[in-house]
Formats: C-alpha cells, structure tokens, sequence
C-alpha cells in the first residue's frame, strides 16, 4: 500500500481535495497499481498520512464505494472491489474512469445577481422575514415528522392547509369566491398560465391579449398555436374588441394593475367585461400578480369576485410578496374545469416539493405573513414616492399617470419616440429599465417601466442620478 | 373604545384566536360599531384586556391593517381605516366580510401519510440525513446570502452548481456522456417526460413502450395524442418491434431495471437498441430512475454510455435516493435539442426553486451523497434478502426471477392467475401490492409487485406474517 504515498493533492485546484483523491484511487485501481482484493488503509491512517480531514477520506471512501471501486468486507475492512473486474460490463466500450474536467467546461462559480436598477417586478428580498420562514420550516418539520419527505398523493394539487389558508386569504381579501378544493398551487403563476393554455386551447383558437402585455403569457397562449389578437389598453384597462364578430376562447387581462402601463381597470369597464365573458362564453384569466401592493387604498377586490357565471379564473403568485425563488402561484380554478386541471398539472410534474408548501401554511396561517406585506407596503410607499418625486424634481419629458400602486413606474414618452434606443442606452450604462415597446405586438404609446420596490432609498438616489443623465442625453438627441 | 371589551374568543374553537380577533374587529367595523378614523387600543392594551400573548394582537392589527380595515397614523397610532369606507370599491357587489368556513369544507388536518407495506418505488425517509441536510441549507443561505432567494435567469435550466456536480457523477458512475450545460434540471423526471413529450411527438407520432411498464410515462406520451405500440419484456430486457415496417418517433425504456418487472437489459439487447436508434432515427429515452441501487455489483453503465450517434436521452431523478418530495430530478439533453428543451421548461415554469437546488449541490461535492447512497444499499440489501427469505420458506406460488438491485421484487404467478384480485384482496387487508396487470396494455405474465426499501426489517416481518395469509388464501381460492 506504498501507492498511496504517492497520492498528491494539490491545496490550491478547483477540485476539493476528497474530489482529488477520489479520482486518482481511481485511476491507481484502473492502471491496476493498486490490486483486487488489496485492503485499503483505513480512513484514520490515511487522513494522517496525507494530513487531511478523516471526515475528507470517509467520502472519498463512501463515493468509491458507492461507484464500485472498493467495497467493504467483514474483518478485511475496505478493499479493493473484485467485481468491478470480473463484472461482465468491464468489457463493455464504456469510457469508466475519471475524465478531468477542462477548466474551460466547468460552470461559473458565481452566477448569482441582484437585480440591477430599475428592474420591473422584483420584490426587495432583504426584507424577507428569512429567520422567521426558517424557524417555522424547522417547526413543521419537527412537528410533521418525516411525513413531509414522503410522496404524499394528497398534495398532488398543493399541501391541504396551504390551499385553505390561502383560500381564506382570497375570500377576505380580494373577496374571491372560492371553496379550498379549487386553489390549485403551481410551480409559480407561470406554471398556472401553461396548464390553462394547455386546458383550454387548440391550435387555432383566438386569445385577446393586452397591448402591451406580459410577454410570457403571450409565448404560453402561442405555444399551443392559438391565434392572437390584441386590445389596446385606455384609461380604464383593456378595451372590449370593436365589431369583432369572432368567438374568443379566452382573454388575458391584468385588472388589478394592467402590465405593464399600471393602468387599474375600472368598475364599468370590469362589469362590461363580465357580461362580455357570459355573452360569448369566454374564459377571462385574470392574472393578479400585485394587487396587494396599493399605496393609497385597500386592494382591489377582483374580477372574478364580480362574476357570477364562474367565466373568471383567477391567477396569482407569491413571488412578488415573498421571494422570486420559492417558485409558489396558485389558480382558482372553476369547479367544471377541475378534474381536468388537476390531470394536467400531475402529468407536468405529479406534485411540488412540500416542504416549502407546509412552511408557507404556517407562515400564513401565524399571521407573519401580513406583517411581511405590511412591511413592504410601507417601505415601497417610501420608494415611489421617492421615485416620483425625483423625476419631479427633473425635467425629463417622463409622464407618470399611474401610480396608485405595485411594483414600477411606467413613464410614458412623447409619441414618436423611440423607446427601445432610450431602454438601450440605459443598458449600456448597466441600467435595467425595458421600454413598453419590448411589451408591445403593435407600436402604440412609448414608455419606460422602472421598478423600484428592489432598491433601497440609497441606491435609488445614486442610481436616479446617473440615470437621469443618460435619459437628458437620450431627450437632448 | 369600550366595545372591544365584548370580543370574545374561544380558545377551544378550531380557528385560532388570533383568527377569530380578526373576524370580530372586521365586522365590528363593518357594524360601524367602531367607527372610522377611531383610535384603537395598542396591542399591549388589548392584550392584556384579552389575556393574549402580546404578538397574537400585533399579527391581527398587521392583518387588518394590509386588508385595509386599520392604518397607522402618525402620532394617533392605529386608527380604523377611513379609505375603506371612502373609497369607491366599498359600493362594488363584492362580500368583503369574513364568511365563516363552515367544518365541512375545511382541508384534512392530516393528510401525511407513511406508505403501506410493500408499496413500491418508495425509500426509506428514515434513512435520510436531515440534520446535515439542514446544515448544508443553512450554510448556501449564509454564503450566498440572499441572491438564492432572487430570480435567476442563469439558473433557468437548473442551479450551475448542480449540473455540474451532477454532470460528474453521471460520468464517473454511469459513463454517461455529457457535459455540464446538457444537465437540466427539472420537477421530478415525470416533468423531464412530460417536455419531452411535447418536444418530439406530434400528434399521431408512433411511440414504442414497455409492456408492462411505467404507467405515467405512457400517460405523458398519450397527452400529446401519440400512437402507443407495446413491445414485451423477455428476459434480455424490451424486445425490438418484429416485422414492423413502421417508423417510431420515440422509444422509451428503462435498461438499468425494467419496470416493474426488475429485468436488466443485456449487452446485447442494448448494442441492438442503439444500432436500430441509430438506422432509424429513432430516439430512445431512457429512464434510469434507481440504478445506483444495485446489490451485488456496481451500478451498470449506461444505455447513453454506449451510443455514439446522440439517439439516447437520460432521464434520472433523485426523488428515489434522497426523498420523494424534493422533486428534483434531471435530463441529459443532446446538444440539438437543448435549445428548445430549455425554451419549453422555461415556460412551464420559468426555474425551479433555488435553494433546495443549491443545498443539493453541496451534498453531492461534499460526499454525504454518497455516504448516504452507500448507508441505503446497505440498508435496502438487507431487505431485500430478508423478504426473498421470507418467500423462500413460505410455499407462495411466487416466483422472483430478477434479483440483483432496485427498490422492489417482482413475483410472478402461474399463467392465468388472475393478480388484480390477488391485489385487491391485499388492498382489503391494508397492503400496497399493485399488479403487474396494471402496468400492462395486453396482458401478460401476472405478479405482485412487493417494494422492500421503505420498510424496516421489524415491519417486514410483520407485514409479511399478515400478508403471507392472504395470499394463501388467493392460492388456496
């Protein structure tokens, strides 16, 4: 067993030091410098002898074990394995043994970012109650024992209590009319926008949308070939088609707050659009992705509390209020479409990790989720109305109409102008401000969206400055 | 402010007090009873008056505050909102007021359930190591601070680190050939299935399968409208289709242990698959969902190891190593398809959540995966010999064939017996023992699927004393 003396590990590679000896055992057993059936040292004299870790040898040890490479046998301790020669796979074309991974390949270490000013819709995860989340994850997972590990064919839809919870919370809050059994949790509200494109749609169905709009709600209507026809968006929300004498199979809309302009659909224009949906027999998805974030009123109560022929089906997310990685959004789905709803979303992805589902019960359930709302609601006041007022206090040719609530600003431009080149510009000097264009299927009104509830008051202030001198320039050309 | 004195909480009643404070001040209001612009006590009062804990009434104002029925105001401290009765939403036909959920249609209190004996595919959650889990979690959250808690856009197709790691492991232990950015991960394998269901079927695509086989994937193949034909399983593992002159779109298999019959596909078999993959243009996928656990030899290579011609995609999933509800599973996706893979993921859920991804990286480049790997092989060997002990000495009509590895063993019963009554009557008596004939599209030989992995010797014992006389009872019927 001298072979091993000559084991080297080199302290400052990329590859962890029980990654080194792994790989050249490995290559000492394939170059049959170390035989069959030889024993290994033990863990304890070969962390001394090569002045490692002895937890470092015993995963060394653990991965050649659980690759085949050594194996355990009673009294001789580790040897090395005889069936990884004698196995009849030995012989087969495989290339076994350790490839060295060319640095070239390798994956970033550090591809996490904040998101750079004035990014839309990005919560501010600094002000995520994480100590709090983690103390009730540590609870459930007390409490529910190991259950929470298993699969568990009663969450295919989401975790019971958070469904309920949650369901209570809509009821009470955006007066949502809803039995538990029809909150559907999703992998984000994205996952909810593909199922019911998936549900509801064939190729060849026309969808009205928004101009502008959510882009990805477009790519998950046009991913299953429907048609697309799009509504403009006036002082009071989407605009009922004119003259249309086509059925449509299902509208897109954001009434709480239409993205990206921040346009809140009124009372007339909501009821109108109710009794459009249960004329025609359309679906309206009402995509409700902010609403708790009004500044100056209570929320909105929603489209679908208003309608009672069950045509709205209500879409909404936790990643703006809690934080953009949980990856939790839920659907009110009717109670017709639910059987087939459910369906889908198992054959998608059975069901969603439970762990953070039962943490977030508790953290509704306990009342630290309202807090965490109140908290932000009051910080992102503070930040539009910091924003506001330093474009204000500018003369740059940005017109904010609305601005009651939610997570940006949209600045709208002269007519004419390009608002792409001015978005661009701003990106070149790190800036992430997109223009309403990039929103839009038809060139209508121009515009700038700035998010602001990610920044804190300083970074605004630094980041407006330097902003505010690309957007004179952009005027100024 | 005397009214707050008749709030009266039942600390017996299924909603929390802090609930049912919340619904008495809101129809307080609601009455009119407290009055807009009102003063409410502080917390510290009225939870004295209430005998709470001081945090239940600050969760409560919270609460009311973000539905709009409190606000704070400066120096008056917490007031009953005005701007819930001033503003224009208050005339809407909308039931703001809490509607108490009557009992019935409240959610299960406890729905988490353990798995019956011998139900298959499940592992033993017990086995997991949770505290280092949590440590790990721990640590990514201290190092990378919040940016895991952030949106991602580079963590799309999965967390860097965990590609990469996984990458690795892939082609160390199963000569899986690939490099790091062809690893996506995704919700399960069942979600790596259902993309690649819409990705390479049409509808009226001709799919070859198993028979019997993995019935969610024939599901997922059939939500695209693909044609099935079935091929047998003999005793090199799936048969290729005879005299067919038709072309296949897909071929879908799982080499490393058949499913459910435990057949692993011979060397030949496979050199046969590729070769006809390859004349035909066909792609194979192959579901590679427990090779790591093999008894009595290291894990086979795989199916993927041997093509050369890019025709095999390697589904895997870490829900039978770790623990079901972690739903993290991964494709290997061949470099033409990647781009289009990773656009369809992206709009079924845009990413994944992050932190139980990044916590996973740092258990497989720490090596507890593989300790923990190496502590379930143990664990699941001894199982499974202890069960085909039990069958041994028992004159069960079962016959167990294909023994080398996996979570469960199949016993096959003479021809024409009828399994799914066999099943049921297991079902009766509290067992999870499903058919081969549910797995089958014809039928074929019957059995009784036993999973082994999830149970503890103790409980295999006694499940098997109490199953074993049902089954006498089926053989004596």
């Amino acid at each position: 067993m001298r072979i091993l003396e000559s084991i080297w590990l080199d302290r400052n590679s990329r590859f962890t030091l029980q990654e080194q000896l792994v790989r050249q055992i490995k290559e000492y057993v394939q170059q049959e410098r170390l035989k069959r059936g030889e024993t290994m040292p033990s863990t304890r004299e070969l962390a001394n002898e090569l002045k490692l870790s002895r937890n470092t040898v015993v995963y060394a040890y653990d991965r050649l074990e659980s690759e085949g490479y050594l194996e355990s046998r009673p009294r001789s301790g580790i040897v090395v394995s005889s069936s990884i020669f004698l196995s009849p796979h030995s012989k087969w074309p495989v290339e076994a043994g350790p490839t060295p991974k060319p640095a070239s390949q390798s994956a970033p270490r550090t591809p996490l970012r904040s998101p750079a000013p004035f990014r839309p819709c990005q919560p501010d995860v600094n002000l995520f109650p994480l100590p709090i989340w983690n103390r009730f994850r540590g609870r459930i997972l007390r409490h529910d024992g190991r259950g929470l590990l298993q699969y568990q064919a009663s969450c295919n839809s989401g975790v019971p209590e958070l469904r309920e919870n949650l369901a209570g919370y809509l009821r009470d809050s955006r007066g949502v009319k809803c039995d538990w059994r029809q909150v559907v949790i999703t992998a984000g509200s994205q996952q909810g926008l593909f199922i019911l494109a998936n549900l509801l749609l064939k190729s060849g169905d026309r969808v009205y949308i928004e101009d502008p709009g959510y882009v990805e709600a477009r790519l998950s209507w046009r991913s299953v070939r429907a048609k697309i026809e799009v509504g403009a968006i006036d002082d009071q929300g989407l605009t009922l088609p004119r003259g249309s004498s086509h059925r449509f199979s299902l509208i897109y809309t954001t009434p709480s707050r239409q993205f990206p302009t921040g346009v809140s659909m009124s009372l007339p224009r909501r009821l109108a659009w109710i009794d459009f949906a249960s004329r025609t027999r359309t679906w309206i998805v009402e995509d409700d992705y902010d609403s708790e974030l009004r500044y100056s009123a209570p929320p909105l109560p929603s489209l679908q509390s208003l309608d009672r022929n069950n045509r709205v089906i209500y879409v909404g997310t936790f990643s703006k209020l809690l934080f953009p990685s949980l990856r939790l959004g839920y659907v009110v789905v009717p109670e017709n479409l639910l059987d087939e709803f459910e369906k889908l979303k198992h054959l998608i992805d059975d069901h969603l990790p439970l762990v953070d589902q039962a943490t977030l019960a508790a953290f509704l359930e306990s009342g630290a989720f309202f807090s965490h709302i109140r908290r932000c609601r009051k910080a992102y006041a503070e930040r539009q109305a910091l924003v506001l007022e330093l474009f204000r206090k500018s003369d740059l040719p940005l017109d904010f109409r609305y601005t009651d609530g939610g997570m940006n600003l949209t600045g709208f431009l002269p007519l004419g102008t390009d608002d792409a080149a001015w978005s661009a510009k701003l990106r070149t000097a790190g800036f992430d401000v997109p223009p309403i264009s990039h929103y839009s299927v038809r060139n209508r009104a121009p515009g700038l969206i700035f998010g602001f509830t990610a920044f804190s008051p300083a970074v605004i202030r630094t980041a407006f400055d330097r902003a505010s001198k690309v957007l004179q320039g952009c005027a100024r050309a």
